[in-house]
């Protein structure tokens, strides 16, 4: 299915790159605005939509989130590995929204493992005792199962979950009439269109 | 399909509605903690996701949301009629994801039409006359277009996007371990259970 999503090759930076970190920059204070809702689609065909913790881009214009990779959504993307996300910034007003292919990845180049590495470091003592626990969305496990070390190093279902866009839209509701864009990636390039809102 | 996802009869309130509210209620001073995020599949599979603002709940444990018939979201409920909610309440620090049958509706039944009726007098002036415009989504027409009167009765395209969910998912992120529990209806009441985060 893939090769019907084309995208341009890594050298090219996306357009909606630049109007994005605008829109990112003007939150830098607000912890949620880093806060997206992925949207997948369950193994029955019907929707399934949680919230991710945005945490960087990865080359060719990759959205990176952390993903525990014994979790749902992983399941969900190996049988149809697409995911749209979207992400409202309040302080704009404005919704992005990205879909594209969405992979789920433990180690795989030297990118990602050290995207992988800086990211476990950076993550307090609770969130890395969560990879420790029981199985997530699992029946409850009883108290003690939680009351684990956190680990050292990354274990192996520390993964990343990766999102690489070939159509995004931009609806700032400011603007009267709001003023909504879309970019549609093809082989080469981005090409940019206004819709109306 | 809908007949795999039986829900209770309308008088058996779902338990889920105390500590919904008391999320909501705790946000009330908030404008966008009534923004939901909802997700659905297009057409060709790939599932899409768009913020919605949650006007309230129906009969039957059924939330209301507004939608331009005109729509994408609304071709789209029109294949595949399921979608999950995804509601993010920031001072709480919790998420609700509500997964049900969706259908869009313009006016059926007196309940409809009395919501209907009372949402439309609500709206303000903008987003009345967002109602006369062209179409959602198309390529943007000139700005004349948009330079319309705002209809005084609600066009037949004012709608609303009625979700009816079947499982419900809270989860907890203050907790540590963080605390999650789903609910989820057979024909005649609520299971609930507790999951690992």
């Amino acid at each position: 299915m893939s090769s019907s999503h084309p995208r341009p090759p890594a050298e090219v930076m996306a357009p909606w790159r630049i109007p994005l970190g605008a829109d990112l920059a003007a939150h830098v204070t607000r912890a949620e605005a880093l806060y997206v809702q992925l949207a997948t689609v369950r193994a029955d065909g019907r929707p399934a939509n949680r919230t991710l913790v945005f945490r960087g881009f990865l080359s060719g214009d990759r959205l990176a989130f952390i993903t525990d990779l014994r979790s749902d959504k992983v399941a969900e993307l190996a049988c149809h590995p697409f995911a749209e996300a979207c992400w409202y910034f309040p302080e704009a007003r404005v919704q992005w929204r990205l879909l594209g292919e969405a992979q789920c990845l433990s180690e795989e180049g030297p990118e990602l493992q050290h995207a992988r590495s800086r990211w476990w470091r950076e993550r307090d003592e609770a969130a890395r005792r969560s990879f420790a626990g029981p199985r997530p969305g699992a029946r409850r496990a009883e108290d003690e199962a939680f009351a684990v070390e956190a680990p050292v190093i990354p274990p192996a279902h520390f993964g990343l979950l990766v999102l690489a866009p070939d159509m995004v839209e931009r609806l700032d509701l400011r603007a009267t009439p709001h003023r909504r864009e879309r970019w549609h990636a093809d082989e080469y390039s981005w090409q940019a269109q206004r819709l109306n809102p």
